[in-house]
Protein backbone atom coordinates (compact mmCIF):
# COMPACT_ATOMS: atom_id res chain seq x y z
CA UNK A 1 0.00 0.00 0.00
CA UNK A 2 0.98 3.67 -0.64
CA UNK A 3 0.84 5.83 1.91
CA UNK A 4 -2.43 6.18 4.21
CA UNK A 5 -4.43 8.85 3.61
CA UNK A 6 -7.94 8.15 4.86
CA UNK A 7 -9.22 6.50 8.22
CA UNK A 8 -12.69 4.83 8.20
CA UNK A 9 -14.41 3.14 11.26
CA UNK A 10 -15.41 0.00 10.74
CA UNK A 11 -17.93 -1.42 12.92
CA UNK A 12 -19.18 -4.43 10.46
CA UNK A 13 -22.49 -2.95 10.20
CA UNK A 14 -24.17 -1.74 7.12
CA UNK A 15 -22.96 1.79 6.98
CA UNK A 16 -19.43 1.43 7.64
CA UNK A 17 -19.05 -0.47 5.32
CA UNK A 18 -20.18 1.63 2.45
CA UNK A 19 -18.24 4.43 4.22
CA UNK A 20 -15.45 2.01 3.31
CA UNK A 21 -16.38 1.45 -0.72
CA UNK A 22 -16.72 5.23 -0.55
CA UNK A 23 -13.08 6.05 1.01
CA UNK A 24 -11.73 3.73 -1.42
CA UNK A 25 -13.01 5.28 -4.46
CA UNK A 26 -11.78 8.69 -2.81
CA UNK A 27 -8.34 6.91 -2.01
CA UNK A 28 -7.77 3.90 -4.38
CA UNK A 29 -5.32 1.76 -2.07
CA UNK A 30 -4.68 4.49 0.82
CA UNK A 31 -6.95 3.39 2.59
CA UNK A 32 -7.20 2.11 6.31
CA UNK A 33 -9.34 0.89 8.81
CA UNK A 34 -9.88 0.59 12.88
CA UNK A 35 -12.38 -1.06 15.21
CA UNK A 36 -13.17 -0.86 18.29
CA UNK A 37 -13.86 -4.19 21.28
CA UNK A 38 -15.17 -2.06 23.91
CA UNK A 39 -16.91 -5.35 25.13
CA UNK A 40 -19.94 -5.10 22.89
CA UNK A 41 -22.12 -8.33 23.48
CA UNK A 42 -21.65 -9.80 19.83
CA UNK A 43 -18.00 -10.14 18.90
CA UNK A 44 -19.26 -11.16 15.71
CA UNK A 45 -19.02 -8.01 14.83
CA UNK A 46 -15.87 -7.49 14.70
CA UNK A 47 -15.74 -10.79 12.69
CA UNK A 48 -17.92 -9.51 10.16
CA UNK A 49 -15.23 -6.12 10.10
CA UNK A 50 -12.17 -8.43 9.43
CA UNK A 51 -13.74 -9.89 6.77
CA UNK A 52 -15.30 -6.71 5.23
CA UNK A 53 -11.50 -5.61 5.13
CA UNK A 54 -9.88 -8.79 4.16
CA UNK A 55 -12.55 -8.62 1.00
CA UNK A 56 -11.33 -4.67 0.24
CA UNK A 57 -8.16 -5.65 0.93
CA UNK A 58 -7.42 -3.37 3.54
CA UNK A 59 -5.14 -2.68 6.50
CA UNK A 60 -7.28 -3.16 9.69
CA UNK A 61 -6.12 -2.78 13.62
CA UNK A 62 -8.80 -3.33 16.24
CA UNK A 63 -8.38 -1.21 19.31
CA UNK A 64 -9.20 -2.37 23.02
CA UNK A 65 -11.59 -0.34 24.82
CA UNK A 66 -12.94 -2.67 27.16
CA UNK A 67 -12.47 0.36 29.97
CA UNK A 68 -15.99 1.80 27.89
CA UNK A 69 -17.87 -1.13 29.51
CA UNK A 70 -16.55 -1.23 32.85
CA UNK A 71 -17.51 2.49 33.68
CA UNK A 72 -20.92 2.42 31.56
CA UNK A 73 -24.09 0.08 31.65
CA UNK A 74 -26.27 -0.50 28.31
CA UNK A 75 -28.00 -3.51 26.38
CA UNK A 76 -24.67 -3.25 24.11
CA UNK A 77 -22.55 -3.77 26.80
CA UNK A 78 -24.72 -5.98 29.10
CA UNK A 79 -26.70 -8.90 28.47
CA UNK A 80 -28.71 -7.80 31.53
CA UNK A 81 -30.38 -5.23 30.14
CA UNK A 82 -33.42 -5.55 27.46
CA UNK A 83 -33.25 -3.93 24.17
CA UNK A 84 -36.08 -1.25 24.47
CA UNK A 85 -36.60 2.11 22.48
CA UNK A 86 -38.85 4.36 24.32
CA UNK A 87 -39.95 7.35 22.86
CA UNK A 88 -38.69 10.61 24.79
CA UNK A 89 -36.05 8.68 26.65
CA UNK A 90 -32.27 7.50 24.84
CA UNK A 91 -32.70 4.09 23.54
CA UNK A 92 -30.98 1.46 25.83
CA UNK A 93 -28.59 0.40 23.51
CA UNK A 94 -26.97 3.62 23.75
CA UNK A 95 -23.12 3.71 25.04
CA UNK A 96 -22.28 7.11 26.38
CA UNK A 97 -20.14 8.92 24.27
CA UNK A 98 -19.55 6.21 22.12
CA UNK A 99 -19.29 7.98 19.23
CA UNK A 100 -16.43 10.21 20.26
CA UNK A 101 -14.62 7.60 21.88
CA UNK A 102 -14.34 6.23 18.79
CA UNK A 103 -13.07 9.40 17.00
CA UNK A 104 -10.90 10.54 19.45
CA UNK A 105 -8.91 7.10 19.17
CA UNK A 106 -8.96 7.10 15.48
CA UNK A 107 -8.04 10.53 14.99
CA UNK A 108 -4.93 9.33 18.16
CA UNK A 109 -4.24 6.60 15.83
CA UNK A 110 -4.70 8.98 12.38
CA UNK A 111 -2.25 11.25 13.67
CA UNK A 112 0.57 8.79 14.52
CA UNK A 113 0.47 8.05 10.77
CA UNK A 114 0.19 11.48 9.34
CA UNK A 115 -3.89 11.08 8.41
CA UNK A 116 -6.29 13.39 8.17
CA UNK A 117 -9.39 12.25 6.79
CA UNK A 118 -11.62 10.14 8.78
CA UNK A 119 -14.68 8.45 7.65
CA UNK A 120 -17.46 7.44 9.70
CA UNK A 121 -20.93 6.27 9.31
CA UNK A 122 -22.82 8.66 11.38
CA UNK A 123 -25.97 9.44 9.69
CA UNK A 124 -28.87 11.68 11.09
CA UNK A 125 -31.66 11.23 8.58
CA UNK A 126 -33.57 7.78 9.91
CA UNK A 127 -32.54 9.65 13.57
CA UNK A 128 -32.55 6.94 15.95
CA UNK A 129 -32.60 8.71 19.04
CA UNK A 130 -28.20 8.55 19.34
CA UNK A 131 -27.21 11.92 19.80
CA UNK A 132 -23.83 11.44 18.93
CA UNK A 133 -24.75 10.68 15.33
CA UNK A 134 -26.23 14.01 14.82
CA UNK A 135 -24.50 16.44 12.24
CA UNK A 136 -23.66 19.44 14.97
CA UNK A 137 -22.25 16.65 17.31
CA UNK A 138 -19.81 15.55 14.79
CA UNK A 139 -18.73 19.03 13.56
CA UNK A 140 -18.49 20.37 17.11
CA UNK A 141 -16.32 17.01 17.34
CA UNK A 142 -13.88 17.85 14.56
CA UNK A 143 -13.23 21.46 16.18
CA UNK A 144 -12.57 19.84 19.44
CA UNK A 145 -9.73 17.34 18.27
CA UNK A 146 -8.07 19.66 15.50
CA UNK A 147 -7.47 22.15 18.86
CA UNK A 148 -7.12 19.27 20.56
CA UNK A 149 -4.16 18.17 19.18
CA UNK A 150 -3.42 21.08 16.92
CA UNK A 151 -4.17 19.23 13.53
CA UNK A 152 -6.46 19.49 10.71
CA UNK A 153 -8.64 16.43 11.15
CA UNK A 154 -11.30 15.55 8.01
CA UNK A 155 -13.80 13.75 9.71
CA UNK A 156 -16.22 12.56 6.66
CA UNK A 157 -19.80 12.05 6.99
CA UNK A 158 -20.85 10.46 3.11
CA UNK A 159 -23.95 8.96 5.04
CA UNK A 160 -25.25 11.91 6.84
CA UNK A 161 -28.36 13.18 5.28
CA UNK A 162 -29.20 9.75 3.14
CA UNK A 163 -31.58 7.61 3.37
CA UNK A 164 -31.26 3.60 3.94
CA UNK A 165 -32.32 3.22 0.62
CA UNK A 166 -30.44 5.89 -1.06
CA UNK A 167 -27.57 4.67 0.77
CA UNK A 168 -28.10 0.93 -0.79
CA UNK A 169 -28.75 2.08 -4.33
CA UNK A 170 -25.33 4.34 -3.56
CA UNK A 171 -23.62 1.17 -2.72
CA UNK A 172 -24.84 -0.59 -6.03
CA UNK A 173 -23.49 1.81 -8.22
CA UNK A 174 -20.22 1.41 -6.41
CA UNK A 175 -19.97 -1.92 -7.40
CA UNK A 176 -20.28 -3.21 -3.95
CA UNK A 177 -23.38 -4.44 -3.46
CA UNK A 178 -21.78 -7.93 -2.00
CA UNK A 179 -20.15 -6.61 0.92
CA UNK A 180 -23.36 -6.11 2.20
CA UNK A 181 -23.60 -10.44 2.65
CA UNK A 182 -20.72 -9.56 5.28
CA UNK A 183 -21.92 -7.19 7.17
CA UNK A 184 -24.02 -7.56 11.22
CA UNK A 185 -26.87 -5.44 11.34
CA UNK A 186 -28.96 -7.32 13.95
CA UNK A 187 -28.87 -6.36 17.61
CA UNK A 188 -29.17 -10.13 18.39
CA UNK A 189 -25.85 -10.88 16.40
CA UNK A 190 -27.14 -14.04 14.21
CA UNK A 191 -27.10 -14.76 10.75
CA UNK A 192 -29.24 -15.55 9.23
CA UNK A 193 -31.18 -12.16 11.47
CA UNK A 194 -33.42 -11.93 13.80
CA UNK A 195 -35.77 -9.64 11.47
CA UNK A 196 -37.36 -8.38 14.41
CA UNK A 197 -35.43 -5.94 16.25
CA UNK A 198 -35.07 -2.52 15.55
CA UNK A 199 -32.16 -2.41 13.56
CA UNK A 200 -33.19 -5.42 11.27
CA UNK A 201 -36.44 -3.82 10.61
CA UNK A 202 -34.79 -0.24 9.50
CA UNK A 203 -32.41 -2.68 7.15
CA UNK A 204 -35.23 -4.37 5.47
CA UNK A 205 -37.42 -1.24 5.19
CA UNK A 206 -34.06 0.48 3.42
CA UNK A 207 -33.71 -2.59 0.93
CA UNK A 208 -37.21 -2.66 0.01
CA UNK A 209 -37.45 1.22 -0.69
CA UNK A 210 -34.32 0.96 -2.64
CA UNK A 211 -36.42 -2.11 -4.44
CA UNK A 212 -33.41 -4.08 -4.23
CA UNK A 213 -32.17 -7.70 -2.55
CA UNK A 214 -30.31 -7.84 0.66
CA UNK A 215 -27.50 -10.04 -0.22
CA UNK A 216 -27.55 -11.13 3.53
CA UNK A 217 -30.63 -12.78 2.40
CA UNK A 218 -30.55 -14.44 -0.55
CA UNK A 219 -29.04 -17.44 0.73
CA UNK A 220 -31.29 -17.37 3.51
CA UNK A 221 -34.53 -19.44 4.03
CA UNK A 222 -35.49 -17.14 7.10
CA UNK A 223 -37.74 -14.38 4.68
CA UNK B 1 -20.53 11.20 52.18
CA UNK B 2 -23.46 13.23 50.47
CA UNK B 3 -25.11 12.90 46.48
CA UNK B 4 -21.75 13.43 44.81
CA UNK B 5 -21.79 16.96 42.98
CA UNK B 6 -18.06 17.38 41.12
CA UNK B 7 -15.66 15.07 39.61
CA UNK B 8 -11.67 16.52 39.49
CA UNK B 9 -9.65 15.30 37.28
CA UNK B 10 -6.65 14.77 39.79
CA UNK B 11 -3.37 13.63 38.43
CA UNK B 12 -0.89 13.97 41.84
CA UNK B 13 0.65 17.86 40.53
CA UNK B 14 -0.09 21.05 41.75
CA UNK B 15 -2.72 22.46 39.64
CA UNK B 16 -4.74 19.34 40.00
CA UNK B 17 -4.47 19.21 43.91
CA UNK B 18 -5.30 23.30 43.76
CA UNK B 19 -8.50 22.31 41.61
CA UNK B 20 -9.62 19.71 44.64
CA UNK B 21 -8.74 22.25 47.13
CA UNK B 22 -11.13 24.82 44.96
CA UNK B 23 -13.71 21.82 44.36
CA UNK B 24 -13.69 21.38 47.89
CA UNK B 25 -14.94 25.06 48.80
CA UNK B 26 -17.80 25.29 46.36
CA UNK B 27 -19.06 21.46 47.08
CA UNK B 28 -18.12 20.36 50.66
CA UNK B 29 -18.47 16.72 50.92
CA UNK B 30 -19.24 16.19 47.62
CA UNK B 31 -16.36 15.68 45.67
CA UNK B 32 -15.14 12.80 44.11
CA UNK B 33 -11.70 12.90 42.04
CA UNK B 34 -10.77 10.08 38.73
CA UNK B 35 -7.01 9.71 37.88
CA UNK B 36 -5.96 7.91 34.76
CA UNK B 37 -3.21 5.16 34.65
CA UNK B 38 -1.67 5.45 30.76
CA UNK B 39 2.07 4.28 30.92
CA UNK B 40 3.11 7.35 31.86
CA UNK B 41 6.27 6.94 33.55
CA UNK B 42 6.04 7.60 36.71
CA UNK B 43 3.51 5.31 38.64
CA UNK B 44 4.46 8.27 41.76
CA UNK B 45 2.18 10.72 40.22
CA UNK B 46 -0.92 8.08 40.93
CA UNK B 47 0.46 6.96 44.19
CA UNK B 48 0.85 11.19 45.03
CA UNK B 49 -2.84 11.66 43.35
CA UNK B 50 -4.03 8.94 45.90
CA UNK B 51 -1.76 10.46 49.12
CA UNK B 52 -4.17 13.80 48.71
CA UNK B 53 -7.36 12.15 47.59
CA UNK B 54 -6.61 10.53 51.06
CA UNK B 55 -6.11 13.57 53.10
CA UNK B 56 -8.49 15.29 51.41
CA UNK B 57 -11.24 12.16 52.20
CA UNK B 58 -12.62 11.69 49.15
CA UNK B 59 -13.13 8.91 47.03
CA UNK B 60 -10.81 8.28 44.10
CA UNK B 61 -11.03 6.43 41.24
CA UNK B 62 -8.22 5.31 38.58
CA UNK B 63 -9.03 4.27 35.24
CA UNK B 64 -6.68 1.79 32.81
CA UNK B 65 -5.78 4.20 29.96
CA UNK B 66 -2.63 1.76 28.83
CA UNK B 67 -3.90 1.63 25.13
CA UNK B 68 -3.16 5.58 25.00
CA UNK B 69 0.95 4.40 25.43
CA UNK B 70 0.49 1.91 23.21
CA UNK B 71 -1.06 4.16 20.00
CA UNK B 72 1.20 7.20 20.60
CA UNK B 73 5.01 7.98 21.17
CA UNK B 74 6.25 10.37 23.12
CA UNK B 75 8.39 11.73 26.13
CA UNK B 76 6.23 10.76 28.90
CA UNK B 77 5.01 7.18 28.41
CA UNK B 78 8.51 6.01 26.59
CA UNK B 79 11.66 6.16 28.56
CA UNK B 80 13.58 6.49 25.20
CA UNK B 81 12.43 9.44 24.39
CA UNK B 82 14.19 12.27 25.85
CA UNK B 83 12.50 15.50 26.99
CA UNK B 84 12.81 18.60 25.11
CA UNK B 85 11.18 21.49 24.58
CA UNK B 86 12.22 23.37 21.49
CA UNK B 87 10.55 26.53 20.03
CA UNK B 88 8.26 26.25 17.27
CA UNK B 89 7.62 22.52 18.45
CA UNK B 90 5.42 20.82 20.18
CA UNK B 91 7.40 19.64 23.73
CA UNK B 92 8.57 16.04 22.94
CA UNK B 93 6.10 15.63 26.75
CA UNK B 94 2.90 16.18 24.64
CA UNK B 95 0.49 13.14 24.65
CA UNK B 96 -1.36 13.11 21.70
CA UNK B 97 -5.46 14.59 22.85
CA UNK B 98 -4.44 13.22 26.03
CA UNK B 99 -6.49 15.44 28.27
CA UNK B 100 -9.60 15.39 25.61
CA UNK B 101 -8.92 11.74 26.52
CA UNK B 102 -9.09 12.41 30.09
CA UNK B 103 -12.35 14.58 29.85
CA UNK B 104 -13.78 12.28 27.47
CA UNK B 105 -13.61 9.25 29.78
CA UNK B 106 -14.03 11.73 32.55
CA UNK B 107 -17.40 13.07 31.57
CA UNK B 108 -18.54 9.04 30.71
CA UNK B 109 -17.72 8.58 34.77
CA UNK B 110 -19.94 11.37 35.69
CA UNK B 111 -22.70 11.20 33.81
CA UNK B 112 -22.95 7.75 35.28
CA UNK B 113 -23.16 9.21 38.36
CA UNK B 114 -24.98 11.95 37.89
CA UNK B 115 -22.35 14.57 38.29
CA UNK B 116 -22.49 17.62 36.25
CA UNK B 117 -19.40 19.61 37.43
CA UNK B 118 -15.93 18.47 36.10
CA UNK B 119 -12.89 20.55 37.57
CA UNK B 120 -9.49 19.90 35.23
CA UNK B 121 -6.11 22.06 36.22
CA UNK B 122 -5.58 23.47 32.94
CA UNK B 123 -4.00 26.55 32.59
CA UNK B 124 -3.00 29.10 29.41
CA UNK B 125 -0.69 31.70 31.01
CA UNK B 126 2.35 29.83 31.82
CA UNK B 127 1.62 28.46 28.00
CA UNK B 128 3.65 25.86 27.84
CA UNK B 129 2.55 24.62 24.01
CA UNK B 130 -0.11 22.00 24.74
CA UNK B 131 -2.53 22.97 22.84
CA UNK B 132 -4.98 20.97 24.78
CA UNK B 133 -4.64 23.13 27.47
CA UNK B 134 -6.01 25.93 26.04
CA UNK B 135 -9.17 27.86 26.73
CA UNK B 136 -10.48 27.59 22.89
CA UNK B 137 -10.09 23.73 23.27
CA UNK B 138 -11.53 23.07 26.77
CA UNK B 139 -14.86 25.13 25.69
CA UNK B 140 -15.01 23.39 22.34
CA UNK B 141 -14.52 20.14 24.46
CA UNK B 142 -17.46 21.00 27.03
CA UNK B 143 -19.47 21.84 23.65
CA UNK B 144 -18.99 18.76 21.57
CA UNK B 145 -19.15 16.24 25.43
CA UNK B 146 -22.65 18.01 25.70
CA UNK B 147 -23.69 17.06 22.22
CA UNK B 148 -22.24 13.43 22.60
CA UNK B 149 -24.21 12.65 25.71
CA UNK B 150 -27.67 15.17 25.46
CA UNK B 151 -26.30 16.33 28.83
CA UNK B 152 -25.34 19.52 30.60
CA UNK B 153 -21.38 19.00 32.24
CA UNK B 154 -20.08 22.31 33.46
CA UNK B 155 -16.08 22.09 32.57
CA UNK B 156 -14.63 23.69 34.99
CA UNK B 157 -11.20 25.23 35.23
CA UNK B 158 -10.22 28.07 37.63
CA UNK B 159 -6.59 28.22 37.17
CA UNK B 160 -7.01 28.62 33.09
CA UNK B 161 -5.64 32.31 33.81
CA UNK B 162 -4.33 32.05 36.75
CA UNK B 163 0.04 32.93 37.38
CA UNK B 164 1.64 30.03 39.22
CA UNK B 165 2.19 32.59 41.51
CA UNK B 166 -1.18 34.12 41.84
CA UNK B 167 -2.28 29.59 42.29
CA UNK B 168 -0.06 29.34 45.00
CA UNK B 169 -1.65 32.84 47.33
CA UNK B 170 -5.00 31.17 46.85
CA UNK B 171 -4.11 27.98 48.04
CA UNK B 172 -2.94 29.49 50.96
CA UNK B 173 -5.58 31.33 51.30
CA UNK B 174 -7.91 28.27 51.27
CA UNK B 175 -5.77 26.82 53.93
CA UNK B 176 -3.80 24.17 51.92
CA UNK B 177 -0.97 24.95 51.14
CA UNK B 178 0.42 21.81 53.45
CA UNK B 179 -1.17 19.31 50.08
CA UNK B 180 1.62 20.77 48.09
CA UNK B 181 3.68 18.57 50.28
CA UNK B 182 2.64 15.42 48.51
CA UNK B 183 2.32 16.69 45.09
CA UNK B 184 4.84 15.48 41.82
CA UNK B 185 5.57 18.19 39.45
CA UNK B 186 9.51 16.89 38.31
CA UNK B 187 9.26 15.25 34.77
CA UNK B 188 11.92 12.79 36.46
CA UNK B 189 8.97 11.56 39.15
CA UNK B 190 11.69 12.19 42.20
CA UNK B 191 11.23 13.60 45.74
CA UNK B 192 12.99 15.55 46.29
CA UNK B 193 12.66 17.39 42.97
CA UNK B 194 15.91 17.48 40.27
CA UNK B 195 15.31 21.36 40.43
CA UNK B 196 16.77 21.41 36.57
CA UNK B 197 13.47 20.46 34.90
CA UNK B 198 11.20 22.62 32.97
CA UNK B 199 8.49 21.32 35.58
CA UNK B 200 10.72 21.89 38.75
CA UNK B 201 11.94 25.21 37.53
CA UNK B 202 8.41 26.32 36.38
CA UNK B 203 7.57 25.18 40.02
CA UNK B 204 9.75 27.46 41.56
CA UNK B 205 9.59 30.87 39.50
CA UNK B 206 5.84 30.32 41.00
CA UNK B 207 6.87 30.18 44.80
CA UNK B 208 9.47 32.72 44.18
CA UNK B 209 7.14 35.17 43.00
CA UNK B 210 4.67 34.18 45.36
CA UNK B 211 7.10 34.86 48.09
CA UNK B 212 6.12 31.37 50.02
CA UNK B 213 8.22 28.49 50.86
CA UNK B 214 7.20 25.19 48.31
CA UNK B 215 6.28 22.80 51.52
CA UNK B 216 7.75 20.26 48.95
CA UNK B 217 11.25 21.45 49.74
CA UNK B 218 11.44 22.48 53.92
CA UNK B 219 12.62 18.97 54.75
CA UNK B 220 15.05 18.71 51.82
CA UNK B 221 18.32 19.50 51.32
CA UNK B 222 18.67 19.63 48.17
CA UNK B 223 17.74 23.38 48.09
Amino acid sequence: MTKPKALVLLSGGQDSTTCLAIALKAFPNQVEAIGFNYGQRHLAELKAAEKIARIAQIPFKVLDLSLLGQITHNALTSKEIKIEQNQGQLPSTFVDGRNMVFLLFAAIYAKNKNIKNIYIGACQTDYSGYPDCRDEFIKSANQTLNLAMDYEFKIITPLMWLTKAEEIKLMQLLGNLAWYQHTLTCYEGINPPCGICPACKLRAKGFQEANISDPLLINSNKF
